[in-house]
């Protein structure tokens, strides 16, 4: 009997890197899991594949599928559809792959509300572990300026409770490491294992 | 601000070998944390040593600790008392160091009621994952063997319920990189580091 695979969901304030560590983690040894296709209205480009780029697909046809609860989440932007169809994603956790995700943090939310059971992980700037130096500047800056940082800190330290761990970003190989142990010790976890036993068990 | 340190205990059903896995973790490189030394009542052998093999006492000593609340978990083997003195944990944990405790299941519940935010490991013999071709045997065992390894297998399920994480001993150095990674990934663990951002925010 396979154990169900992980959702894994990567996020964190825009800017922070996710893009590059996520890329970094799929390009380095031992890892194990599937990139999740995101589907989207914009255009193809030369030289892109479908259902290996995206998932390309109408206005009409991605405005179905939300209506019909099929996408994990979706944002729009610049008048295009981006977005993670849950078909593709439960089709590979049932093949007892892990799904890996890195969206935004709005998605991250959406992706919660559907599957809490889900590794929600957290990239924060190295910044925030310098918050107050940070924050209270080198003394010459005038108070719009700090209270700016303040309310920034604050609402990035608001959305880090809604997540599982806080990896810092201070060097891609740290944080690529410190995802990579997330990942391994979450299927350990008794809760993801136990139903296995008990299974085993009660079959005989 | 020091992050507060982590309690790990890690336990399993006798035999399981969860001496031998302890042993290879402090032998091992870039261990970080505080093996918990245990308190006894029983005689100081030639060339132990007080306060580095164990806290010796007396059975009165130990006893008054008990009564006070003292033993953070605690057993009587043999007519002698061995146990784990709170004072020591939580004055280890308060200097942010790791306290690692190797105990055995009775003593691991006790000190899930006293601290339960501390990560529990579960450390599983590697038949737990061929639970049923043993339990069902190579077909030539009478019934009362079977139902003996039935019943065997449903009690360590039920303790590993208790647990955060359930590791297979199948082979020392495996499971030392398990219980590794668990440890490192739970201190990236929201609820771990958010109040430290917090305060940084309140302090200012």
């Amino acid at each position: 009997m396979s154990e169900r695979g992980l959702l894994i969901v990567l996020s964190g304030p825009s800017g922070v890197g996710k893009g590059t560590v996520r890329k970094a983690i799929f390009e380095s040894e031992d890892n194990d899991f599937q990139y999740s296709i995101s589907m989207t209205t914009r255009k193809k480009r030369v030289g892109e594949i479908e259902g290996v780029d995206y998932f390309f697909r109408t206005r009409e046809e991605f405005e179905a599928l939300i209506e019909a609860g099929e996408m994990l989440e979706y944002a729009e932007y610049v008048n295009n559809y981006y977005g993670t169809p849950l078909s593709y994603v439960n089709k590979t956790l049932d093949e007892g792959k892990d799904v890996f995700l890195e969206i935004e943090v709005q998605g991250a939310m959406q992706v919660k509300e559907k599957v809490p059971d889900g590794v929600f992980i957290f990239l924060t700037p190295p910044d925030l572990t310098e918050l107050k130096s940070r924050i209270l500047g080198r003394g010459t800056d005038d108070l719009a300026v700090v209270e700016k940082r303040m309310r920034i800190a604050r609402e990035e330290i608001e959305m880090m409770s809604n997540y599982d761990y806080a990896v810092v970003n201070d060097k891609v190989e740290f944080a690529v490491k410190r995802i990579k142990e997330i990942i391994s010790s979450e299927h350990y976890r008794v809760n993801r294992v136990i139903d296995k036993y008990k299974e085993m068990l009660k079959g005989m």
